[in-house]
């Protein structure tokens, strides 16, 4: 079904057509691109309410600046929809995030209008100001910097660090606050409640109104120099500062709040900022999911809702005669409110992932016991550990690409200091969609290298039970890793009895000829499922879920090398310093000489697509493993057993 | 020489002995405190500067709470040596930072006050809030948790996320800002100028002095409500919200300026501020190096300046007759800016450490080419991406450890990019006297399974040069990271010619036979004297020196493997993923079947000492990698060469 974008932006190929329009028709471009977004993702899918909700900023900051030459950083990039469609990317519009499509976030590579590439939060202020300092630095006084930002991004530490050094780097830059009071789940924290206090305090807005008129008053045009622009700035900043805020602290120079709906407020209050110099914050107030009103009531549905009916709102889901496999997510969620029913030493902690990671289920049962604490990956891991000096035995929920954020505080804070947190790592492996900013490739590798660090992985919904099970009782004195994969599990009666679990023991799922198969994770299953196929070849492998990367079950080790030659690894990791690594370490460490086989996530940057998509383009599912088992047999060249 | 604590101070054995002291002995318990610590320091070296800054508050601390119960939180630490004095470590203090004594920081398992182990900056916060947390579920009401944090620590974004969860955590928490403008280096940004603001305002200070009357005439005892807590909180808000300030903004009850060392209002204000619940900062104002004139005048230079004559302030350098070999930062220092100065792309980014990184030779220069971004290496690097956007050839020069603390920006904004941003991690490997807070242990691990990284390290000044040569040119474009360990090098006379190193390409040093040793980096000279050592036994290893862990010279290693079924690897790293591990793929790849002894960083936590000591623990010196190679020599077994 061919989708047909509106009259006016039918006719826009890129921003320069959008130049001779009329202010008055802004309008209606306005709401023919918010239903071009609404008719693209009910049928393909995608993020909906973050871009409806910036529709009018986008089409204001593509008409006032002059883009690419200026630069325009959106911070997280899922809201970028519409940022895509104006600037020549329309017809494309319908592959979004699909395999071999369109991204779903801005990507240098795409178009030189994504000056750079995001997904995860609060880059963009940094970027920015990069760029801004290096114009500046080659005389390009003339070309602007514009950053914009979410009121949940700005919560991570990053983003204050950014506006730290903007505050005095004297280059021209201009933070866009989008406040909507939104992450994907509702936002958290004193800044969230500080800008709710800074924009419905009616003294608040009369003194900024007040500044507004002044503004308004000034000869602003071609005249309007940087000493008039800096005695502006002097008289607010005295007229302002009986509410001197937490922008102006930083150096920033303050505007708004106003309403991020009004095309032509927004276009005359861009307009007036171009001409002042130095760094500079604009507070817009927004709605996610603008214009489509399910999505305004519902943010967190509707954050990325999947497929829908636009006319009706139905929410399209599967359906199945046969009961389903549960997500690993939920199956966390449903087993720590579970745990922690029977030991009250157990907290959850999630930055900002309350509906992502399942947290949310203990979170509305014991809200005093599970703690979102906003999009801040670094302090969640170090609270944790605090809490951990404690005698609490905290979950701390992360992502495993988030997770990134906060590696020198699993280092530092918990892992030299033996505090027994436990991480799990939602997301491990390559995530779909999303792509390689989201893509969990790289943990195995980063954590198996600190010491101290147990690091494990479950291959079913049952192993994900027995280690968080195990992960709370008071022998474990050390931190674990418990990481395991976005998506379904294989277990549809997944409430199983929870048992202790040998720290650093794996499972013999199957003995077997030849060639031996360790798994670790969830693509354990895809190596069950080939040696069912290679029945049919003749084929018997043996299989080894080996469950912990750390510390590696060293007795399994000695029995698959003692009696194995051929050996094949596989994991959703890069094959980088990651399990297969590990395992030709112990090889080598222990003077084995069998072949080895690394099958998992290779050396580069893996776009996105559906896993299995991607399982199979990287080599790990069932059929990659049955052939890499036929290739090991056809191979067989002399090679003797070193044992 | 044994040093002699003064009198009062040689009463001390725990808090507990101040607690009966009159106010009025406290002052001659700061003078004999401040005093030890010259006396120690000058003779056995430390960190200086900042552990006289923070004198009275720590009397003052010790002597107002009730340590250890109530829970005191230092922030870096290098700042607690009087609080290790004043817990039970007076006599041990003179083998602080040496191997096997006291360790230079707080220390869990050092003692029960140090409630938490510290060394990064900015992590006080969250672990104090974590704490408080945990306190408040297990129904400690009467439990105090205390940050101390500098005005530089205050900048790392951490520390925000942390106060935006404190604000509205609704726990027990007393952040103490400890301002006295200086990092290692004076410190920069937005943050700090605006408390110089509220430090020096007179019509701020003029409110504040105010609501500290007001507080003063209420009935602070044992009948101070939680209610009439709240009711003046409210009155103070409205009285301050002329001046409200950023704390306040993030829902933090702010108190002060006040003078950090008149220990009599120290002690009067941290009694009041404990009967007042809820989240709170306490603005203080110290002087690093505070009692010993010469640290107040350069601070920088007194951060921890070596040995020093006590009373003429001399600082005792070592001399030597013959031209030694520089430091490895200074080379970077003078190479960036003789690189610099041709080719005008080139820019340094430092987070916070101008002249541990040494920098500042570039930013003397040419200071917008050469930028102090403050602790903050998150933002560092993106805003190195940003500036690389724009073809600016950014060198990024963070602490390996430190650079932990912004992997996320490494692979997220650098390398899914392919943005060639040069990242110089100094202080790569074993750090010596800092301990395992700040060793570069795990970057290589780290790094090298990021896709489209080149991981390098330069065994001497010359190579490092040349690799930073080769970083600046256009055909370079991809990012790269060289690491260089703290201290010396080799090469007395360094300023050699630089030329461009073919990426990927290792150096032959030396032919020989039955066993190849392969190094990385710095620990190249340590196997060229352990050659020169088993010239003696007769025996005569080749050495290749590697240079890039990735990517490998693969031409390189087929010669090994094809030559050599006995392999060394020596690195500074890690040995859990590291280069041995890196070059062991390549042979279970290329189905290469020899022997391979990996020395380096051993799977545990390893303490402080001497590099020296340490190496020679770790088993990675000159004289480990000689016993490796008559150990592998002597157990001559049959292998088969299968090359």
């Amino acid at each position: 079904m061919e989708i047909k974008p509106g009259k006016l932006l039918a006719t826009i190929n890129s921003p320069a057509d959008m130049k001779a329009m009329r202010p008055e028709q802004l309008h209606q471009l306005c709401d023919e691109l918010r239903q071009y977004i609404i008719d693209v993702v009910s049928v393909h899918g995608g993020h909906f309410g973050a871009s409806l909700g910036v529709v009018e900023l986008t089409v204001a900051l593509h008409y006032v600046y002059n883009t690419p030459y200026d630069q325009l950083v959106w911070d997280v990039g899922h809201q970028a929809y519409g940022h895509k469609i104006l600037t020549g990317r329309r017809d494309e519009f319908p592959t979004n995030r699909k395999y071999k499509g369109l991204s779903g976030f801005p990507k240098r590579s795409e178009s030189e209008y994504d000056t750079f590439g995001v997904g995860h939060s609060s880059t963009s202020i940094s970027a920015a100001l990069g760029m801004a300092i290096a114009s500046k630095l080659k005389g390009e006084t003339d070309r602007k910097s514009i950053a914009v930002i979410g009121d949940g991004a700005m919560t991570a530490g990053m983003a204050f660090e950014a506006m730290n050094h903007a505050g005095v780097a004297d280059s021209d830059v201009l933070i866009i606050l989008n406040d909507n009071c939104m992450s994907i789940d509702p936002n958290v924290g004193a800044l969230k409640e500080y800008l709710t206090d800074i924009t419905t305090s009616p003294t608040y807005n009369k003194v900024k109104d007040d500044v507004w008129n002044l503004l308004g008053k000034l000869p602003v045009g071609k005249n309007f120099s940087r000493a008039m622009a800096h005695k502006l700035t002097d008289g607010m900043k005295s007229m302002v500062s009986s509410s001197s805020n937490l922008f102006e602290a930083l150096k920033l120079r303050y505007f708004g709040p106003i309403d991020g709906h009004n095309i032509t407020k927004l276009v005359d209050t861009l307009k007036d900022l171009k001409k002042i110099p130095g760094p500079k914050i604009l507070h817009i107030v927004t709605v996610k999911g603008k214009g489509y009103a399910l999505a305004e009531q519902d943010q967190t549905k509707w954050h990325a809702p999947g497929l829908f009916d636009k006319i009706t709102g139905e929410i399209y889901k599967k359906k199945f005669d046969i009961p389903q496999p549960p997500k690993y997510q939920d199956v966390f969620g449903h087993t720590i409110l579970e745990l922690a029913e029977k030991n009250e030493k157990i907290m959850g902690i999630t930055p900002a992932m309350p509906s992502g990671s399942s947290l949310k289920i203990m979170m509305d049962k014991m809200p005093h016991r599970a703690i979102d604490v906003g999009i801040c990956e670094q302090h969640a891991v170090t609270v944790s550990a605090g809490m951990a000096t404690q005698g609490m035995r905290v979950y701390c929920n992360i992502y495993s690409s988030f997770m990134q954020r906060a590696y020198d505080q699993v280092v530092h804070d918990v892992a030299i200091q033996k505090l027994p947190v436990v991480f799990c790592l939602d997301r491990a492996g390559l995530v779909g969609d999303d792509g390689p900013t989201h893509h969990g490739a790289y943990d195995i590798a980063y954590m198996r290298c600190i010491p101290n660090l147990i690091v494990s992985a479950p291959m079913n919904e049952s192993e994900l039970r027995n280690l968080m099970y195990t992960s709370q009782l008071d022998s474990l004195e050390l931190p674990i890793v418990i990481r395991y994969p976005r998506g379904e599990g294989v277990m549809p009666e997944w409430r199983t009895e929870m048992k202790e679990i040998k720290i650093g023991t794996g499972r013999k799922l199957k003995d077997g000829e030849e060639v031996a198969i360790l798994s670790f994770g969830h693509p354990g299953n895809f190596a069950a499922a080939a040696i069912r196929e290679l029945k049919n070849d003749g084929l018997n492998p043996a299989h080894y879920d080996m469950r912990f990367v750390k510390p590696l079950d060293e007795g399994m080790l000695h029995e698959v090398f003692s009696k194995f030659d051929k050996i094949i690894t596989v994991e959703d990791g890069t094959i980088v310093g990651g399990f297969g690594s590990a395992v030709a370490e112990f090889m080598v460490a222990n003077k084995y000489k069998a072949e080895i086989k690394m099958l998992g996530i290779p050396d580069r940057i893996v776009e996105h697509g559906t896993p299995k998509e991607l399982h199979r383009e990287c080599g790990y599912d069932a059929q990659a493993i049955a052939d890499a088992v036929r290739e090991m047999m056809k191979d067989k060249v002399v090679v003797t057993s070193f044992g």
